[in-house]
């Protein structure tokens, strides 16, 4: 069994190896086969986005997923809320020695897959060893580069009085998947990550739509603490209401057994869309035809309220405030 | 003591008090303020380029820097040596349960000031924190976007027969001091490491000279490693001169018990310059106008040799073959 030492990540002749035999096999293009210590990208015409994001994930291989695709997907989607085209992107690895070279093998060929599913190049990265016991197997940061080619602005702040709140489907999947996986709890269940690229959906949405205000994936601390974030930057309040929450029936029993709120509980393939209410049937036939939308529901609206608050208005006709995620759930989920 | 928790890194509550109380104290700019889950950047004219490294140095304060001075000075100067001007980094915390806040503080405030001196922008971030001994205290990335406004190429592919080989100061002092600080070998010593800003000294070189044909910075694996990258990139050989080496007495001394080589010592405050003999008495010059290359030497030249070697003609006349690393020497120092 062949694994990493610590002298693959020295910069020496390991390292130049684990480069061209492993990393240029499934990253191959123009740029990166450039070699310099930086990558040279084409001229671009519009505003440049970029998003960082480090993935220390456990397990590493999950019902869903790998941390190469969350990491590629993670970064992807950041991008793609701004409105922006998503190029490129860097990957630095940070291994464990010790670790085996097949599972690299099988995390490289991931990030290459999902790279290439979003249109983007691996342009350059970086490799550092930590001896045995310095992390937990693999930590991934990936750094993506896209061009706003749009003439739009999305942000928090642009939410207004009567907007619509739309979500793509079933909230909770991810985390309650890797909570079943790291087996802590001894709950079982075949529940998978919904670890997936939004970038078509958004290219979908926005090409058809123009009064679309925000766009946000609501991944660590779930849409709680998405929606507390996008209140505070409108200075308006947002009204959940509890009927209309896309929950499955896994994360729904899960919940009931440990007592978690699906509401904090993180999404990697979920998008909240804030809309003028004239367009948001749209938007929500434009995610019901994809396969990425099919549970997709209006889940609430944005009020005149400037206590920067997030309500939910329950079954049994009361309504409760959500906070934002105050503690933690689960550590190391992405 | 105020200490990381793994609710700092849950992107809840205490992850925005975290942002909002410390991040933004240091890194204050409009782009970073905008609060959203990707940067939005002006258009830039001219080619992109960009460069990623993670940094897990231990220690992580040290004589002549700390780990955040370091995250900027590495990636700031991978930007430089394309030809570019650096314009915005990204900063990417892993972070240990436990770990004291004021020495987080210590290091942000750090990368604020490098930040600052370069002229560029902290424009976006992420925060993970992993349990108690899955990492050592803290792990940075850095992603630096820049733009090549100079209408050159430099790489290590342009090296040709006759160039100068031309470094800026005295070698190995970077891993030297680090190996003195870890204690390991019971050896003692002031000697700094050479951490340190490149960009203005290759703007002065890049504003005088039309001949350079490549830049290269000299970090793991020492001058040896890069040079033999360069060698294979241009299908040449690189004939450096023992008796032109500058070296510092610390750092030979330590070389002498050790048994270490100092061409294999890693540097992060060095560049090397491969530039037309017509220019090289100029590269010179300019190098020693500034703080950062007093020391600054021509150390060799290009051959006609298509091995693909560096060769070192030695004090006692005879000549050896350089080879990149192999192994590791000292796990960690960047």
């Amino acid at each position: 069994m062949d694994v990493i030492t610590l002298a693959h990540g020295a910069g020496g002749q390991l390292t130049k190896e684990l480069i061209e035999g492993l990393f240029y096999k499934y990253f191959n293009n123009e740029i990166l086969l450039q070699g310099n210590d930086s990558a040279v990208l084409p001229a671009l015409k519009g505003k440049i986005v970029t998003s960082t994001d480090s993935f220390v994930i456990k397990p590493i291989f999950f019902r869903g997923g790998d941390i190469g695709k969350l990491s590629v997907c993670g970064t992807v989607n950041d991008l793609v809320m701004s409105g922006a085209s998503p190029l490129y992107i860097t990957v630095a690895f940070i291994i464990e020695e010790g670790f085996e070279i097949n599972h690299l093998e099988r995390i490289v060929e991931s990030i290459a897959e999902t790279a290439s599913a979003a249109g983007i190049m691996v342009v350059t990265g970086d490799t550092k060893v930590v001896e045995k016991g310095f992390c937990d197997s693999i930590y991934i940061n990936t750094t993506g580069i896209g061009v706003l080619e749009r003439d739009i602005y999305l942000s928090g702040d642009r939410a207004e009085i009567g907007d619509e709140v739309i979500i793509n489907g079933n909230i909770g999947e991810h985390e309650a998947s890797i909570l079943i996986q790291r087996g802590e709890l001894g709950l079982s269940g075949e529940l998978k990550s919904d670890c997936a690229l939004l970038d078509r959906l958004i290219i979908d949405i926005l090409d058809n739509c123009q009064q679309v205000k925000v766009l946000r994936d609501p991944t660590r601390g779930g849409i709680a603490t998405t929606l507390n974030e996008i209140a505070q930057q409108s200075g308006l309040s947002i009204r959940l209401v509890e009927d209309s929450l896309p929950i499955g029936n896994q994360v729904r029993s899960l919940c009931r057994i440990t007592g978690f709120d699906p509401l904090y509980l993180a999404n990697e393939g979920k998008v909240v869309v804030f809309v003028n209410p004239a367009e948001s049937r749209l938007v929500l036939e434009i995610m019901q035809q994809s396969s990425l939308g099919k549970d997709a529901r209006i889940i609430g609206e944005v009020i005149e309220d400037n206590k920067q608050r997030v309500y939910l208005k329950t079954n049994i006709s009361g309504t409760r405030i959500i906070n934002s995620l105050t503690g933690e759930l689960l550590p190391r989920i992405c």
